[in-house]
């Protein structure tokens, strides 16, 4: 048997087999504090010295590789070096471990305290922030006492990245072609480890339990179709997952093949496939997976990790890019998502209770006019590059839809103003994310072009549940009876008004919900390209009329669990090729009963 | 002019001019930090002994006054004067004024921190604990050299209080009969500021911003009606609101006259008005404002502020009171809604960072099931005793209802053994809070007697605001299409069933949202106690069929602006008396264009 097997949400396919290489981010909290013998004192105030030295020297590496254009970067670490040779932080941290012998980290930690206390009487808000910076270089220091790595590049052979969150901030170090999975145990189905790993082509999981039981080194499996953590396997236990991965490999290999076919039901209906992507270098994974366009650009990357907003130009640029590569395919730029738990900037935190509930998206950018003009210029002079369609995000009622629109039209003017082209026609939808919005959607369908039903949030808001929270994310449940109601909703109230409805949240990428969003008669599914060719293949094997019948019963289950057994039976029914790679997959769906 | 004016969310009517009493609670936040000259240094440490001093004679004091049954609470007071006996604090605060220089706050918080660090090398987790009660006792000696009051028990005459927020815990230490009113940064309307403001009968509001600019004995009015703050009011404004709040008082008056008549229309129809408690003690409350019955009785308050859980014995006696006191009338008992981050008991906080979508209410119940059986236990025998009903809270699909039903059942069988009188036929309903209810209402119908609405929370998710976010709570629109729309579905397919629909959210005391729910085809409303003169007053001056036409005008609009314009039309036109009074209240209502 092996040592021990974790479970936990799988957010990207595969198999992974690789050492486990443990990010601990939690690590200040363990801050050793012991009382130093007498005679190790000498001992001691030596290896803080040589853990000062190795960090100067690290720090000094890196100046070295700092790019020109990012010279601002390159004064902050000159600023680090310069408070690592500071006599005073050491001397006082020495001082420390020589008169009250605690051990090094402590009494660093004591020093930094000092000075905390003396920053803190400054005046000036600048000079108190600094602060900030004596912490940062510290905890370099006390990490390198406590033998702990936070840094990703010190990975010398490719490993399986375990961490307790990673952040987009994390993602920028990565070195990704060191990275053979994740597993982290906070995050949910739409995380950035999620969109990182499918992006990447490699498994991982989020929301794993017990993942301290993994330790730095120890062979694990990464089973990205079950959700399984297989720590320190047996040699039988590593057999059976090679042949899986092996299986899992012909597979993917097989759908790529005709994953530029259209995607037509044997009964002639078609159904765009599209791709959901964040970054334009994204374009290549979505033209080579067969993607007939993007339904979801989602533009949040390029205000993250940043202290000024990025400007029209910058932004224009990028856009420009995605809109001409593509061409003449579709674009659809979704405005500004982003909440204010995740937006830095300018704007300050607002420290809110419950910011999935907050000042986010459309709300944001409404009180924000500036930013969000600033980058409505940007898309509408992308639109005259290719075939752009813009998309409000988190829209709860008609008056939110016509301000944007306000906004939209002020934009347009001042370019026709300046001379600068866009087109005049560039398609207007939104998001239909919020229940408010589902109820309403026969009005909202008169103030837009397209609809495009973002099931993520939706069965979040829906079902009242945070799916990053472990302790009720079971509760998340894409083929919810009320879901399924309320996408027919939509649908139905869309093409009573004679627009297109489109789908990119999660369940587009679900072979078992496709058949039932195809009943409906949904127009296009947008989802991460990794997933187009199987999706396409389900569709290219699927006849619409028996995806009618389908719905037909399954609008009448009133438990989940009821809807998965018949999804179930279908796929058993329809698709025998699909259950032998499928049901991997299928072991590890607890079906409530 | 007055100094200033100020605005905030009215919860609790009525009109209040007073002396301004100012709980700051996040003084600590601003511990003054200075450096004291060499001659200023023995005046500091005298204030730092004064300030020691005052504090253990106002704990001694306390220790005084503690009964018998509370023990525990003394022996906790005892080690705080311990503590401040101890001359180790004390001692080293004053080392650090006259070695450094620090000011006598400053200097305490030092010797805190360096007690917090040998605390931290301690292995023993309960004596590490300990430390906050260190924490506790110097915060009262800073609060002290600040100035600054944080108990309430301080005040001498009537004040209105001003708070940044008001936990539960904090109202358990008010001497109510000194608070004329309440105004808070925090909160929204459904707080707990608000609840004790309605029950205690006094104006209440919250999400007030720059509450700051009052000043502790500042005169200021406070009215409940249009959300306004008058900061040094003129005479001429003085005069103003004596006028309206003389005008406020015999509206009450008058409308409390005939509050014991049945809530019928003019064409017959009858709407029964019950009441949403909290307190059993609010049963006076209930019955003299002529409440037909308890429509939701909130059992939160038993578990909070207590480390242990209360015991079946406990619970089903005030139970019993609250069923027996009400019989014939009907009481329903709401099963336990507490969310994680209100939990304190022996669970322990989960920190979830979107708490409302946490684990709260039936789910954190039938993950406990001890927890929840011991309250359905009691709640069952309180059956006996009178006209009791049972409701779940935040059910989100059949299975969640079918789960609690079976450990309701199980209950039921185990009192059955023992020989406990319940009443089998006890009525058993579900609260429609979250949206996915909305969705699937038809199917839940079946599986309950009867449905109860609760609006405040389904605006909430329908919206996907934090309605005590201030930023976003703009958007808690009660007369929202998406929220009449969803009422209405959940009406029809109650009745559909025939089964009986309820509502009890703020929409419920809103006569400008009454005759739209009488046209529905509600069965019962339950409010607050102190709004149900004036809504049975409405209802009685209300005729079945005008509630119908209104109704079908205001289905058809499409912003909240638009139905907002219509209900007010209707107002004008039927209910000229109240017209008059409200006026005050519409000025304040902002209406979205």
């Amino acid at each position: 048997m092996a040592d021990s097997t974790l479970t936990g949400i799988p957010v990207a396919t595969g198999i992974a087999i690789g050492k486990a290489f443990f990010v601990n981010r939690n690590h200040m909290a363990n801050l050793p504090r012991q009382i130093v013998a007498a005679e190790d004192m000498p001992a001691e105030i030596e290896r803080l010295r040589a853990a000062f030295k190795s960090v100067e020297t690290e720090l000094a590496a890196i100046r070295e590789q700092v790019p020109e254009e990012l010279k601002s970067h390159g004064s902050l670490i000159d600023t680090h070096l310069m408070m690592l040779k500071d006599p005073k932080l050491a001397g006082a941290s020495e001082k420390y471990i020589e008169t009250l012998g605690l051990n090094a980290a402590w009494a660093l930690e004591k020093a930094v305290s000092d000075q905390e206390a003396t920053f803190e009487a400054i005046k000036d808000q600048y000079i108190r922030e600094r602060m900030q910076d004596v912490r940062v270089v510290a905890e370099k220091v006390q990490t390198k006492l406590m033998g702990v790595k936070t840094d990703l590049s010190s990975i010398s052979g490719r490993a399986i990245i375990m961490a307790h969150d990673l952040t987009p901030a994390d993602t920028v170090e990565l070195q990704v072609d060191k990275i053979m999975a994740f597993a982290t145990v906070r995050g949910g189905k739409t995380s950035h480890t999620g969109i990182m790993a499918r992006s990447l082509g490699i498994p991982a999981l989020v929301g794993v339990g017990r993942l301290e039981e993994v330790h730095d080194g120890d062979l694990v499996i990464i089973d990205g179709l079950t959700g399984k953590i297989v720590i320190n396997p047996t040699e039988s236990e590593l057999a059976e997952y090679n042949e899986r991965a092996a299986l899992f490999e012909d597979y993917t290999r097989k759908i790529r093949r005709h994953c530029h076919l259209p995607a037509e039901t044997f009964d002639g209906s078609r159904v765009m496939v599209q791709a959901n992507i964040e970054l334009v270098e994204e374009v290549t994974a979505v033209l080579d997976n067969g993607g007939e366009g993007v339904g979801l650009y989602r533009t949040e990357y390029a205000y993250l990790n940043r202290t000024t907003l990025p400007t029209e130009e910058e932004l224009a640029e990028k856009y420009i890019d995605l809109a001409a590569i593509m061409s003449p395919r579709k674009v659809v730029f979704r405005t500004l998502d982003l909440g204010s738990d995740k937006f830095i900037a300018s704007y300050g935190e607002l420290n809110e209770t419950n910011p999935a509930m907050g000042l986010r998206a459309i709300r944001f950018c409404l009180k924000n006019p500036q930013l969000f003009k600033t980058q409505l210029r940007a898309i509408l002079r992308a639109s005259a590059y290719g075939n752009v369609s813009l998309m409000f995000p988190m829209i709860s009622g008609v008056k939110e839809v016509r301000q944007a629109k306000a906004w939209l039209a002020q934009a347009k003017a001042e370019l026709r103003r300046e001379g600068v082209d866009y087109d005049p026609d560039m398609p207007i939808g939104t998001m239909i994310e919020l229940p408010a919005a589902v109820m309403i959607a026969e009005f909202l369908a008169h103030e837009v072009d397209f609809f495009s039903i973002g099931t993520n949030d939706l069965i979040q808001y829906s079902i009242g549940v945070d799916r990053t929270n472990r302790h009720v994310s079971y509760l998340y449940q894409p083929l919810h009876p009320a879901t399924l109601r309320a996408i027919k909703l939509v649908v139905d109230a869309a093409h009573q008004a004679g627009i297109e409805v489109s789908l990119c949240g999660e369940v587009a990428s679900d072979p078992f919900c496709v058949p039932i969003l195809l009943g409906m008669g949904i127009d296009s599914i947008s989802m991460t390209p990794q997933a187009i060719p199987g999706i396409k293949r389900i569709i290219r094997q699927t006849n619409m009329h028996d995806c009618r019948l389908l719905l037909k019963d399954v609008l009448e289950c009133r438990t989940v669990s009821r809807i998965n057994n018949l999804v179930m039976d279908n796929i058993f029914k329809h698709f025998p090729e699909e259950v032998t790679f499928f049901s991997s997959l299928l072991e590890n769906d607890e079906l409530p009963s």
